[in-house]
């Protein structure tokens, strides 16, 4: 390792970039320990804070991870991506000798640029995901039986019988005008947001919408708090716009922001899931969101609403969105960004969701985002927005939540009563599409989920969804797009599979963690 | 302006940035004159070339301009954009005291981040175009008369009445494989392009292509070769990527590659547009694609290699695209990317392109635009698939050849026997969609631009298309998208505006540079 005092880089960015390197170039394995933070930093002679500091960044970026038993670790997925870039063996040879500094003599440079590589580095759980079709419990899916396709076929169809000009050629960035008053109009009434359909921007998902609002709203370093456990998505977008990432705990009234402020007071920016927090559940109460507020106005922090799932709610009515909390100010500068998108809602495919930005950011997120890819394809806004328009929309989340609700139940009854019933805890939801599964014998989640995949079922570990320390051990069980027979047959696989496990480990013991005092909210 | 010699950054990066955010904050305001670069190198007592560099940099990027009679100006669109998203006094002066480095007692932050501004201000000119249906001479859009509506229609209709669950479920982010296995064997077929469908990566048109490419293949501050004159969107995909920008002047054989070795023998990555050069129509000769496949083996850069109107040739077949070049090159590693689009084909608003990326980059590209966005619309993909898989899109192209082939005649008529033979001169043009009309007596093309545009008339002046000093004036005139009656008689005002410019200016002389040695290729 080359450290260099002299330098203006930090020593643990220092620390961090040369193991990031050695990892992406393959020098240090897949799966290997790493010395422990006091070994390293005697050995490279500087302090052990130094060294604590580079692992924490490694491992919020999923380089390295925590195992039970302590040890730090290469993470089994990330290397064997950036080597899969490189196979040829001259090539790869090539990709291992270039120069961080270009110097005078190139090398013939085969893989992508650094960061290239850590930008693809940071996608590999879920492209290995949607490679199969869904299968019991797989997350965020919803049910594609109970689409209206005649509905939607037959105003597409309408609308291409006009010959829409129109709708083919450029638009504007921020999306179609029809689509944008459909959608604040829709806010307003269901989500008590407070918005013009100005200041709605259409983008291709709530991906691309995280992705561009971490790129406008932030500089490199800065940095973002995010939940721990949280959506790995988000992590993504943020850590892909430079964000040093910060893991906020989360207790049963939602983000525990005393916490924030503690650990990172100066954070330029914070992902929550206000509606139904990814993955736990939880609702955050209005005086967190009030609190939440007052963090953001006092610090100039910006606050990433993601509002992704809001629509199912069974019993009671959702609390108003933050953004509404946050135009009911006044005065105030607006600190919110609204995230939404029709992927639970619809379809994923569709590729439509939105951000809601404060008057001011609209041309800015507008012109970043044509800087991006331009637009969204017209001709699906204008089906989308005909689709909300006559009622179709409302009509069929009415029916997705009634269908949800039912499946939510059929999975619990396996659950309280049926076949999981001594491996799994978990509660009812008052929202959501799935469940999260706390594993009652089982302390390792990333082994029982891989085990489960092995057996054709989906269950993605709560341990993939955090930062550091892993919270107790949990599975995450989508419902959505399964039938209670499917949902009955699935949990019998996957109780086969703990029972398995538990004989394997009969010991195994609970992780205590901030996540156990939450899980029956 | 604060330098610090002690520090990494180089000094001509640190004017550069130092100018920048004043521009961007408005401490400098829009169209004022700067400093002479001797004039400025004394004050801060640097060197001449240490100046010149910075700005060089800052009129890649757009911030400043060069007049004609000498003399850099702040440019008069940027710092308005920038302006325009703080309106609110308060908030712009929050905005204007933002430190450059985090103060521990925090400003609210109304505005996007410096990044976000800067991403937001390489958009300006083309939102303010795409607010308003194409009139002539727009260039770069298609016929959307002839599009043919109703087959597209029914193959979506078809696709809708199959209830088609797994075009609405997530797909994988390099796009739908009967669409990938479509664009293979076009590009085979049609452009002597070879690659298998695993190398086509699907993405939301050329700008997402090119955006992709430049942030997994770069590192930011690395050179990269862009055509002077060039197509701006992929100067702001590149320097959103932080490409460091060099011009790169053509010939009548294309790019000038032995000009680019002296100018950036250590660029990272070139872009090109050897079919038909964009904007001045070149098409590269054999010699020189070779000539630039040499170079990019030597020294290890990557080739972007955008064919973007190449299927519109009218008289000859056209080359082979560099990339086939390339994969025939056997045991040599791979430089090309190809990036091609259907936008100009189909219609703009379908948003959907491509690339070509050698085979051990794909995973870095899918992996990098799962990140970013995820994934392209699916059931679009698969109409477009069908539309291709049954003929009518080499039908569509080649009906579109014989029109287009036409309109340009209607064109050049004007131009040559009609209202515009004592203002342009242009030569017929054996591919594309515009023709470069050189102006005979006006010498200030942006003036002729916006006056035309205040008389409803759309011909971008072709030194908004040049870094660094202007070529010799010229107007880009549009024709596919317009009928002979609609040219003519745009013709007839346009010729009343260079009238109008001629008499106020009678002396204004040409301005000589390399262009005008090409334009009669």
């Amino acid at each position: 390792m080359r450290l260099d005092t002299s330098r203006d880089e930090p020593l643990h960015h220092q620390v961090y970039a040369d193991i990031r390197d050695a990892i992406l170039a393959g020098r240090i394995a897949a799966r290997s320990q790493l010395p422990s933070t006091r070994l390293l930093a005697k050995e490279l002679e500087i302090s052990r804070t130094t060294v604590a500091l580079a692992f924490d960044q490694l491992r919020a970026e999923g380089f390295l991870e925590t195992r039970e038993r302590g040890g730090t670790y290469v993470a089994a997925t990330i290397p064997d991506r950036a080597l899969s870039v490189a196979p040829h063996p001259l090539r790869r040879a090539a990709a291992h000798s270039r120069p961080t500094t270009r110097a005078t003599s190139p090398a013939i440079v085969s893989t992508p640029s650094r960061r290239g590589a850590a930008l693809a580095a940071l996608a590999t759980p879920s492209i290995a995901l949607s490679r199969l079709q869904p299968r019991a419990f797989r997350t965020g899916v919803p049910s594609l039986d109970a689409f209206p396709y005649r509905v939607w076929g037959q105003i597409s169809a309408r609308l291409w019988r006009r010959a829409p000009r129109a709708l083919l050629a450029y638009g504007v960035p921020n999306g179609y005008e029809p689509l944008r008053k459909a959608i604040a109009h829709y806010l307003a009434v269901s989500r008590g947001a407070c918005c013009s359909s100005e200041q709605v921007i259409v983008v291709g998902g709530s991906q691309e919408a995280l992705y561009l609002a971490a790129h406008v709203l932030i500089e490199p370093g800065e940095r973002a708090w995010i939940e721990n456990p949280g959506y790995p998505g988000a992590r993504n977008a943020l850590s892909a716009a430079g964000a040093r990432l910060v893991g906020v705990p989360l207790d049963a009234e939602g983000l525990d922001i005393s916490s924030g402020r503690t650990l990172a007071p100066d954070a330029r920016i914070a992902y929550i899931t206000p509606s139904h927090q990814y993955p736990l559940g939880v609702t955050m109460t209005i005086g967190r969101r009030l609190a939440m507020l007052e963090w953001a106005r006092e610090s100039g922090a910006w606050i990433l609403e993601d509002d992704y799932d809001s629509e199912f709610r069974y019993t009671s009515r959702p609390l108003p969105s933050l953004q509404g909390l946050d135009a009911a100010g006044g005065d105030q500068p607006a600190r919110v960004i609204y995230i939404g998108s029709f992927s639970k809602t619809l379809f994923p495919a569709l590729r439509i969701g939105f951000l809601v930005v404060p008057p001011m950011l609209v041309d800015a997120f507008s012109a970043a985002r044509s800087v991006i890819d331009r637009q969204s394809p017209t001709f699906e806004q204008a089906v989308l927005a005909e689709f909300i328009a006559e009622g179709h929309f409302v009509r069929h989340v009415r029916r997705m939540r009634a269908l949800y609700a039912e499946r939510q139940y059929a999975l619990l009854r396996g659950i309280e009563n049926g076949p999981l019933m001594n491996h799994i805890e978990a509660s009812r939801s008052d929202a959501g599409m799935h469940l999260v599964g706390w594993l009652r014998h089982v302390a390792d989640d990333r082994r029982a989920s891989s085990l489960a995949l092995e057996d054709g079922i989906e269950a993605q570990p709560l341990s993939a969804m955090s930062l550091g320390d892993s919270p107790r051990a949990a599975l995450l069980l989508g419902y959505a797009a399964f039938t209670p027979a499917t949902l009955l047959r699935s949990s019998e696989r996957l109780a086969s599979v703990l029972d398995g496990l538990r004989k394997q480990s009969p010991a195994a013991g609970h992780n205590p963690n901030v996540a156990r005092r939450i899980h029956h909210t």
